[in-house]
């Protein structure tokens, strides 16, 4: 495990083209800032983003060969993702690519089609305060994060959230109008690990933020592979495997 | 929990009526064996079959509302299996219906659906001798179950088997030829509960079996609809939602 | 699994006997709440009750070989509890007896004798409301339980809760301050099935709700033993154990 | 994470001192061999060793609080270990060192501390041939390590192993006599992590194989602490907590 992971930062990049209130909290993008964040806390990562509009969404087999971890924000244009390349994107999971999914990224084809249930939850956005507490201290995306993590004003997510039981729980949410929500979770699928992580609606500067930086960098670490990438596949294998 | 769950034992029903050695070991089908199993061991339960050639094959949305417990058994017709019928069973295992996967069911469209991974794993053919073991002992999938199980000659799979990390570990087999395989694994997945067990080829008699008949009928038992069957959605509370 | 388990309520029985305030709220004991809600969700349970101050504190090992769940609530007498009685109720434990620990009875010593970690929390009197939110929809401790369930005024626990990872999260709990507290755990150890729930503060007059009786009745039916009940030993096998 | 965890070896060093088929296998002792392949694997390692007969079992404080990683080698002499330093290697790990136990280590007193279980197993020594199956590839312990890895003759552990269901299943063994083994678990316990691996029986030269030095070096690794260490404990917070 190095501190240099090759990012590649998936936005679907509509609100901030279409939206003035979000373009000002995100001049280059939610892409950008979540961008400048990885590479001012891990100076010897490779970060480069990708969003919807580019051709194959910029996510073309030859991008995501050379991508250890792939960051994903998407809101409005789920269904706007070609199926092949989700399929394409799933694919390399398996094969051992991280995946970092953010917010109401739960939503996103390339999560479904991973966790395999509907992924839905409760919400509201009245402003509530969220804060995330540590409910794994010993993990390394914790590293450094202060504990708990006040968020502040953001969007409420609430619990039933529709997703297999995680390898580890990571944080847990609190929100002032009486929701809990497990806003940190991990997964082993294939030879992939995923990390999903509920702050960073496009309305508030979530992503600006030094603490929510350092969780991002942390699960970039966490997340690369750890052996060589290989898609699990259907084996037969002779009588004298090991004797012959 | 009771003893009378809603049972529907589905098979592609292939084997049976194209291959004699097939047919002389399951005269009535790899079904007809289960359903006949499942009859014996939970006197109060209803069962009744369905297969692929049947109209919807035989899994209209009529016929999965009043299935509590869903078994599935195929191998070299998974292709055929109608991708809408496996969503719409999709949706009921997520709403609440337990679903059960035997043996070669590893590689069907509806386990894949379910699981996100590619279910991909090792196998020959030589005749060893497998042995399960029960690594769970206070789970009720096993009580009355032998330990170990020794089921004798069968077909051999092998690790790495790529599915997500369990929820509950049951079984796991030895094979003499040296391989190791988690032979039962339970998934809470939505409100649904599924369990994966790999005996059953249709080369040996398996479903014959007292021991692993009682295996089937437990599962049958654990796995049936704990609440009102439901599937989560997506939801919008309004920002009073309990103090108003 | 059958709705007639053998239950045992155990309670230090110190509060109520020496403060007026909880007196009032539990006339009978904090046992004699916990058990009358017992028998009126499950008819066909037998309950009695034990208490600190008998002889053995009412875990003689007759008592324990014939119950098949015991429920423990315990809070400022911890210490006074004999440490032969804890590797006792332990043994039975680990053997496949059910044990329910309640509130405070995390810091029993028979809950850190089974978890291995410290079990310390966060905690604060303020009478913050407490909401608990099902996060296992299917699961049979959660049947018949709304969601969420709105305890109001309650004591705060709040987390890094130091308990190992559970093998199902079933319920989190929001406090209006800010906590989150993951409020059932369940367990399986040796044979054993363990389920903590942290409701019930002696001030506060819980356990005369519907709502928490009605998860106790489920846990009570969740937490019997599947199986014969025997003490996992180190077994010396001979070389041709089944060849021979 | 770095590759330069502090590492202290601990083994009961009884079976090398007074056995000669067994001092020549090992003729720096067990503690010594292991040392040697950490040495090499992991150059940027510090690596000191320390024997049951040393005062304080050569497990002070000072020593403990310089250590990052604790492996523990017993058999024999499970019981001559100080209950005192056992609870003072526990407080440890709760707070952050990493723990490795090995093989017979399953019954010392520090493994059945932690996890509250018996940890029995059953056994044989027949020179089966074991073989060991990565069931978690994307696992950082399993890195570099060959699958299967083929470990030839060796004792048979055999299931049901009497431990708490583990975070992670890395390892699977199978037995020619047909046992299985979970021969690889990782465990989170307050902020520490723990890793349990079977091979090391004192007959067979198990430490001396490159592919056994890989695992434990990749155990060292991954286990060491993540954060600053600090013992979990109950804290009362005031109500004003992050809003005063």
């Amino acid at each position: 495990m190095t501190d240099a992971p090759r990012i590649t930062v998936w936005n679907e990049n509509v609100h901030e083209r279409h939206e003035a209130p979000i373009a000002a909290i995100y001049p280059d993008g939610i892409h950008g800032a979540i961008a400048e964040g990885l590479r001012a806390s891990l100076p010897d990562a490779t970060v480069v983003t990708a969003t919807l509009e580019q051709p194959e969404h910029g996510l073309t087999d030859a991008r995501l060969a050379e991508t250890d971890v792939l960051f994903w924000w998407g809101h409005g244009a789920h269904d706007e993702v070609d199926e092949a390349i989700v399929e394409r994107v799933a694919e390399h999971v398996l094969s051992g690519m991280g995946l970092v999914v953010l917010h109401s990224g739960h939503f996103s084809r390339i999560f479904i089609r991973l966790m395999g249930t509907t992924c839905s939850l409760r919400w509201r956005d009245d402003g509530d305060r969220e804060v995330l507490w540590n409910v794994a201290p010993g993990h390394p995306i914790t590293a450094g994060v202060p504990d708990p993590l006040v968020l502040g004003e953001h969007e409420t997510y609430g619990e039933f959230f529709d997703v297999p039981p995680p390898d580890d729980l990571v944080f847990v949410s609190n929100f002032s109008g009486g929701e809990v929500f497990r806003s940190g979770l991990t997964y082993r699928r294939g030879r992939g690990r995923i990390f999903y992580f509920s702050p960073g609606d496009q309305k508030y500067p979530i992503y600006h933020r030094a603490d929510i930086r350092r969780v991002l960098a942390n699960a970039a670490v966490w997340a690369q592979p750890q052996s060589p990438r290989e898609l699990p596949t259907v084996s037969h294998r002779p009588r004298e495997w090991f004797t012959g």
